[in-house]
């Protein structure tokens, strides 16, 4: 009766939230109910089907996040905008041991001032790798502004391959762009400051010592490995120049492409006035150069002399600048939105017609020549984004809270949409490639915490808006937050151009694509001891740590070099060590080194820490750490000895397994004939799944090899516990070959 | 004509993509086109109606997750499913400089061995806080299983307030719960470890030397801070004790409440046998303790003599053990459920109707005694979770891929869901409270990536699934993501209950609660010196941070102590100095410190790394440091020098400047009379945003005082800038004044 009362005033509370209800008669089982408790509409009915990803989905695109200030890259999926991945860059992440196992750390330290570990970064906006000005889904750079580094990650695994620090600045804009076949990535100076890293006086030596510059990564891509999918690019140091400018204050900028390839625009300011850049990199990187802490300079004298580089006064500060997809004109977001002309642009720059009336010697374009028209948006335009259809362009204009699609050839407004939000950076799918598409486009919501924010303290998540755009009416149809971020821009690509990896061929140092002179397999765990310095080479598979026990002496420098050996799709495990603070996550085939001082003695649980199976919590082992000096007893070296009710019990329990171990072998044996019976190679997915399960049964030799043994020797613990690890196998093989069946089944009845 | 080709082209790739459309006329406008095009049947619409979340809507329920290895708190929405927050626990976060500031690293280091800053936590079950066994929104729990610590993080904020380390284990189970009143937090070791923290012979000593362990740790709420919404509850390590225990391995426990209330339960295995313990602590804490570390112990003998600890022998491994929400039952989650009956358990306890035929001279009970009864649901039951229905729990059958809902009284299955991926961890909101709710169920999917996950490279995202259980049918409505985490048990409560403050009282340390020492407020920044130590004392508000320019030398170690001066909604500003890995986030009224060393000399700007308004990039400076035993000359002191041109021009755009103020002004006055006439001060919120606005104009007065002055002194520049800022204030203000007459008539109007 009690019981009843509770309920019943749970029930009315519930009630109260209008979305509670008993039984089926009464559930909101058809769509007009729904709509009513949860006070939808039609509108949002539809926005809620344009956005909903069914079970097993898959969204159309991936998008990558200039998430600010984390150091993070963030992946999320169009139209569902969920979030499907966090990468640490620019600073550490646990999760993935980022940061943690020495792989990663190494590569950190190189791109940080005197090896140090940075651990923060600042990182807006982000540039896909393009082939002929289209996206190839291979690679992405991020700009950290902070501590001016330059990051290249690897789209095949979505990890960080390179990092980069600026041997000249201090600080970067926290954005990048690339020319249309990547041949280089492209970093500037933010802030102005002295190039020589030392001290200069802010007032008097400020056009003198303080710089600002463009710096040309030299990036070259690799085939892939011999059929690893995985892809090897890196940024050349040698064979990248920077180009030496007066002390602008840079912001935004962007890569010509098509007609104008060879150029990049950006934004740039002196005192009070606002310029547009513009920077022939083609003509500059033939110039005579001079070299700064074994870095490659351009002159700014020798650029101007041979018309490589020029500024555009502007009448109002732009926030963005923007290339249009045909390569033709770019844009600034201002007020009065401005379209230049690059055919003009070109020929001013070729025959030099500079003035050079104002600032610094700087050479300057007289903005009549070479504008094509403007059009006023409204107050405060933050950002320009492209879709497909021709000369068509959407501004976010914040003070005025609306959307502008605008033609900046015609340069006529074709639509406005209000929001109920400040607008920031805008993305279109494929947007900064020659090919952006035109059904989505997504919005930062900049300001609007009273009207669209739950409260979660003082400080809140950031919003991504989504805006249907593939009609001539614009919706804005789903708000996502995306937290641990202060969103700027994203860039977006077609999630099938991205052809992911599922495994590493086994023993890689994924930071390098080179198979690690650490990599073990198994049977060949080893413990190598060389003075205070132990190497540890150990396995990982389902469900074990090999080696389960490791003894070392206080004192001693540690490493745990780690191989996991799946095959397995997302069988990724994790590796820690109890109160040592170190973490690794090792996915299929990868090798990871983790190196930390045993300065305390004691006994510390390592163990595997992400869920791998329901076997998961059986990956465990001790490290035994002994005082310094300890000498090792007989005591020590004890053997267990196990009472004769204990081993009748370890008998039985032997014997179990092994009919169970019959059992799931008729299975198996159920399974292998159908698929043999029905061409299961003719199927690729599917032979992948049964090389897979095959693998699981080869290594499971050795565990039956050693139950055999052991029950001959009336080792009935030993016996159980190989039998125990071979059935392990064996369940994977089944669940694997169970699975090859039924997609198997599905391609024949098609 | 080139461009046209080309849009084609695309628009015949995204054809192909079967939902990109051409003009208003061909758009997916209906449901039923949206439906056919993306392949949406009617129980997907039903779905996404059931879980889209209309622009500025608020979800019903807060969701944290047990992240797993990130160290990290997510927050999440029912039943929108979005991701809200990511909250450092036990490993660093930049994005809010958890770990990085010298407040939030002190809290860290103390929660650490030897004061060294751990980087890597394991959290799965958290626990919020309860009064009456209602779940009272303040507070939430964590526990690192591998270092053994403890986190108490508060509500009000979304911060973490606690870190504490086991003085015993070395290692603990990665969950958390709490007694009904929050009296107690409750902790257990997972491995046993010797807890001298010494070297131990694992074989030998194993059954002497090793201990397992269940500690109450002491939990002390306090009233909010006058006025703040700030609660500042501690653990007590001094009150808090630890049951020493034999060396079982021990896993999920559970809290009684209502009438079990004082008994804790839990499952624990020693050799090959599984059990529950049933520990009745409110009788432990008055037996007679010895001290180990510091830390006060019940040992094992006392407990078994006082009847307060007793284990009953399962014939099943259990994945977890769960109180029902009436208090009266405790249930396995084990092929075989079994359901156990409170009050006989008790009984046994207090007529200690032990057998002690086992192991390491544990009481044993006969579960014969203690059993309501039993149920067979299925292969490897993961989980359980209860709603408001009486007696009714659902069941996760991870081999079986279903849910079960089933009822614990008359032990009959009531509905069974096949799923599409093996269930993990179950989550229904308010859950472990005395009132679940029984709208909504979450799902961890354990494994099912073949059919359910994108793919994200070798390691893939964690999928949590939404069940609606709110009619006699289970549906499974939603697949959610959750990046950055090894999912396992979540926490949910109404997200009313939750009451989170919107800004700080000025100068707080949020870590402590208190005022700190380093508060500063506009006008009394300053720079202190001694010896080679700095500290400056700054303060942040749009769109400035004070000091502008700090000039230190070589090897100074620097401390920045800035207040955010904002009492705005959602304003925080961030800061980082160029190349030196340090960052902050400074929510409205939070002081932090951060501290560094100047080991490079150089000019290195800082600036707010959270964009704060359209003037954000003006949050800049610069450090300036000299170089060791640089002599500072008269150069370096000399004054910027304009000229005549130059202050003409500053003149003129101060003469506008003060034009726009006017305008500014008039608006202001126009929202001050409509305030005044609408009798503003009797809506609270609305009443907040006023006080926000006139705070902004007090702190406005200064500059009207240095702008005027300046142009009385003809220094034209000085007068401009000063303008400028007075105009930020006020546009600010005039901002807030608008949106609170906005909601003002929206009020009036109801």
């Amino acid at each position: 009766m009690k019981h009843f009362f509770k309920a019943l005033t749970v029930a009315l509370i519930s009630l109260l939230l209008t979305c509670v209800v008993m039984s089926d008669a009464m559930a909101q089982q058809t769509l007009s109910d729904v709509k009513k408790n949860r006070g939808l509409n039609d509108e949002d009915v539809l926005a809620a089907a344009k956005t909903f990803m069914p079970r097993g989905g898959r969204d159309e695109y991936f998008a990558f996040v200039g998430s600010g200030n984390s150091g993070t890259m963030i992946v999320y999926g169009l139209p569902s905008m969920r979030i499907y991945k966090y990468v640490g860059v620019f600073s550490p992440e646990p999760w993935q041991g980022y940061g943690f196992d020495d792989e990663s750390t190494l590569m950190l330290k190189k791109g940080s001032l005197d090896n140090t570990l940075l651990k923060y970064g600042d990182m807006r906006f982000p540039a896909l790798s393009e082939t002929g000005g289209k996206y190839d889904g291979k690679y992405l750079f991020y700009s950290d502004g902070a501590n001016s580094r330059i990051a290249l990650l690897g789209l095949d695994d979505f990890e960080t391959k390179q990092v980069l620090m600026h041997p000249l600045f201090i600080n970067a804009f926290p954005g990048v762009a690339v020319s249309q076949g990547t041949e280089f990535v492209f970093q500037t100076s933010e802030f102005p400051t002295p190039w020589d890293h030392r001290e200069a006086n802010v007032i008097a030596d400020y056009e003198t010592k303080f710089k600002s510059g463009i710096t040309a990564w030299k990036f070259e891509d690799t085939d892939e490995a011999a059929g690893s999918g995985h892809h090897i690019g890196r940024m050349i140091k040698e064979a990248s120049f920077t180009l030496e400018l007066p002390p602008f204050v840079l912001d935004f900028f962007d890569a010509g492409k098509l007609e104008s390839n060879g150029l990049l625009i950006g934004l740039a300011s002196y005192q009070n006035q606002n310029y547009v850049y513009v920077y022939d990199y083609l003509k500059a990187q033939n110039l005579q150069m001079y070299t700064e802490n074994d870095f490659a300079v351009v002159p700014f004298k020798e650029a101007v002399n041979a018309g490589a580089i020029a500024l555009i006064p502007l009448d109002q500060a732009a926030k963005s600048v923007k290339v249009d997809p045909s390569g033709k004109y770019f844009i600034t977001a201002a007020n009065t939105a401005q379209v230049f002309d690059f055919v003009k642009v070109k020929n001013a720059l070729a025959q030099k017609t500079f003035s050079f009336s104002n600032v610094l010697g700087a050479p300057q374009i007289n903005p009549a020549d070479v504008l094509h028209g403007e059009l006023n948006l409204g107050s405060k335009v933050i950002d320009l984004a492209f879709d497909y259809r021709p000369n068509v362009v959407y501004a976010s204009v914040y003070d005025d809270q609306k959307l502008v699609r605008w033609n900046y050839e015609t340069l006529a407004v074709e639509q406005s949409l209000d929001l109920s939000f400040k607008p920031g950076h805008l993305m279109t799918p494929q947007g900064n490639s020659i090919e952006p598409h035109s059904n989505y486009l997504t919005v930062v919501n900049k300001e609007g915490v009273y009207e669209n924010a739950i409260n979660t303290g003082p400080t809140r998540p950031g919003y991504q808006h989504l805006i249907d755009i593939s009609s001539d009416k614009m919706r804005d149809i789903y708000t996502m937050s995306i937290p641990q971020a202060n969103i700027y821009g994203s860039v977006s690509v077609l999630r099938t151009t991205i052809k992911p990896i599922i495994r590493y061929p086994l023993g890689t140092n994924t930071r390098t694509g080179e198979i690690s002179r650490f990599k073990t397999v198994a049977g060949q765990e080893k413990i190598e001891r060389e003075g205070n310095r132990v190497h540890i080479f150990g396995t990982l598979i389902r469900s074990h740590i090999t080696p389960e026990i490791v003894e070392v002496e206080e004192g001693d420098v540690v490493t745990f070099h780690l191989t996991n050996l799946e095959r397995a799709e997302d069988e990724t495990h994790g590796f820690t060590v109890s109160t040592y603070g170190v973490h690794g996550s090792f996915e299929p085939g990868k090798t990871a080194s983790l190196t930390f001082t045993a300065d305390r003695a004691g006994v510390f649980p390592y163990y595997c820490t992400e869920f791998c199976s329901a076997l998961h919590l059986e990956m465990e082992g001790i490290l035994l750490i002994r005082p310094k000096g300890y000498v090792v007893t007989e005591e020590d070296l004890k053997e267990e000895v196990l009472t004769a009710e204990q081993l009748a019990e370890y008998k039985k329990n032997y014997e179990d397994k092994i009919q169970v171990i019959n059992e799931t072998q008729d299975v198996i044996n159920s399974v292998v004939t159908f698929l043999k019976e029905n061409d299961y190679a003719k199927y690729p997915y599917v032979e992948a799944l049964v090389v897979d399960a095959l693998d699981q049964m080869e290594l499971a030799k050795t565990a039956k090899a050693n139950y055999e043994r052991y029950a001959a020797e009336g080792k009935w613990k030993d016996a159980f516990l190989w039998a125990e690890q071979y059935w392990q196998y064996q369940v994977k093989t089944a669940d694997v070959g169970l699975r090859a069946k039924k997609l198997l089944s599905e391609q024949i009845n098609k």
